[in-house]
């Protein structure tokens, strides 16, 4: 019990206190974050900040390069901060990318925004909306080193009747260029446990949809090795999804820096690293043909290109007709991107 | 009259001879071919199989390497021949492909496949149909030789009435790293002439077209410096589309080697090498998420995904943030592709 009250006071504590940790001001202004603190939209800026900057300082410290802070304006309402380390020592690009938009939505695209489709009526067409996230990408240099994505995101529409429709989205995967199976169970594992203090059918559910969204459909594999995805997600009660969310984003580090730290030593050969280029290009196709959030943003007016592409690697490689050798340790990672497995 | 009479003789001479000097036996069994000797889609089949042969023996020239020669069969009905020449001593990666591929279409696919979207009632909703092409890009390793892609293609589509729907479509690009007013004067030029024969509006109707076709909208830039493009081309008649097609087919070499030869031995800087790898990024971006033959092909069941994705580069590069310095000959690049020119 005061542990929980600890974390209670931790969450709610003073705002401006909390403030002086992140990367940059947030998006919002301080004194609107600070009048509206019991508003779940002012909960979840405050979570996507310090998911920011926890990551972000832990990366920091591992790499011991620095974070270029960008913070940018959206036209249209809101803006975002960009955090990016091009060319690090461990990290060949790494970016981790907060933004808080709001405005209005036409109805079209307020029922392409919910991945259920439900039907939203706007005042004269028009839909309010605010919508906020934290996403990352981690493109590390050695080719034992895997990359992670990780994104938590919330939506908040308002109807003509003025009942508000939320939701919350994200997930959390990883994409190793060669499988490690002790890693790939650490990191599923890791996940499991964020996820069943919530409930015990998340970890397998949002499992299962992880490996079908990172699916890429015309090689007939997964990105990677997956972890957790979901979305629309609005039960039981704003509160318990949000600490659901907040579970998951406080979960990315230890899910990621001890596989980090385990292989940053690891020596490799040019045939690896030209392995690693050959999946980054795989890695392109994914997030240029099919990924939702890079094609919703491709096509916003307003959006800001840079923030969105963040998520490419700093180099690919397409070579034609790429085959691995049968029992090589590069068809040991195409078999389990093939055939996704359970991993805990 | 005598050289008229000639160039018929040569076009309809005998296929036997004249599949002797193609990459591979053509698709169509040559003694079907034979047979079928007066229809359109025979005609067009030696066309693409010659113009792949003529141009891969120029680039063969050049290079000093040799074209990967792969010939596939399409399940459902037809196959291709790939040519690829990777990691050449002049060209980083250069495919010249060929297909010809039949079946049946759905009313809806039929419907996507003409850009006009025309209404086409099938048998039973089905539609037999034949779809053919020749198509080429040509990535090199010198920073100062353009990348080129060229495309020409036939399609048939029987309807329940018996009646075929045909129409030819096409287009030559030229997607430079740095600007060579004189390259593009020259490529352009070449494909003017051509146009010409034909029709005084091809030239500035199909250049205005491909300007439009190759628009990476989420940069706000062209993807090179244009040339021609068409589709639904099927006016006055069958005869005379096909001549130009023809005409368009034969200036591929003409537009695009002496721009080769006159760069083989430019030195470059890793900095240019670097801004031409921040292309060929560019260059993806516009295949992955605009090309209507890419977006088509991925989504096609059994499509050869390799001969789809054999456009891309070998190499490509996303920097956070690129912007060339002012006044640099990078950021001259960037303003022709922010402001089609007209180049003759």
């Amino acid at each position: 019990a005061e542990e929980k009250k600890k974390k209670d006071y931790e969450d709610e504590g003073d705002i401006v206190e909390r403030c002086k940790d992140f990367m940059s001001v947030p998006v919002t202004d301080i004194k609107v974050l600070q009048e509206r603190k019991q508003e779940m939209s002012t909960k979840m800026e405050m979570l996507i900040m310090e998911t920011q900057a926890e990551f972000c300082k832990a990366l920091q410290e591992v790499d011991g390069g620095t974070f270029k802070v960008d913070r940018w304006d959206r036209k249209e309402g809101g803006g975002g901060i960009s955090c990016v380390m091009q060319d690090g020592k461990v990290f060949e690009k790494a970016g981790v990318n907060v933004s808080v938009v709001f405005g209005n939505l036409t109805e079209e695209a307020a029922k392409q925004m919910r991945s259920r489709g439900k039907v939203l009526k706007g005042k004269d067409g028009k839909l309010p909306f605010c919508a906020m996230g934290v996403s990352s990408v981690i493109h590390p240099k050695n080719p034992h080193i895997p990359t992670v994505h990780f994104n938590y995101r919330y939506f908040e529409i308002e109807e003509a009747d003025g009942t508000k429709q939320w939701w919350f989205g994200g997930g959390t995967d990883l994409t190793p260029v060669y499988i490690d199976k002790e890693d790939a169970h650490h990191f599923h594992k890791t996940l499991k446990e964020a996820c069943d203090q919530h409930h015990p059918q998340y970890y397998p559910d949002f499992k299962k949809w992880c490996d079908r969204y990172f699916f890429v459909r015309h090689r007939g594999e997964t990105r990677g090795i997956g972890g957790i995805f979901f979305d629309d997600l609005d039960s039981p009660n704003q509160e318990q999804v949000f600490k659901f969310v907040k579970s998951c984003a406080r979960t990315v580090v230890p899910c990621y820096l001890p596989i980090v730290y385990k292989h940053l030593s690891d020596s490799f050969t040019a045939e690896e690293k030209d392995w690693q280029q050959v999946r980054r290009g795989r890695y392109v196709e994914f997030n240029l043909v099919y990924d939702r959030g890079v094609k919703f943003g491709l096509a916003t007016p307003g959006s800001r290109i840079e923030s969105i592409l963040m998520s490419l690697p700093l180099t690919a490689r397409w070579e034609y007709m790429h085959e691995p050798p049968k029992g090589s340790r590069e068809a040991e990672m195409l078999e389990v991107l093939r055939n996704p497995k359970e991993w805990v």
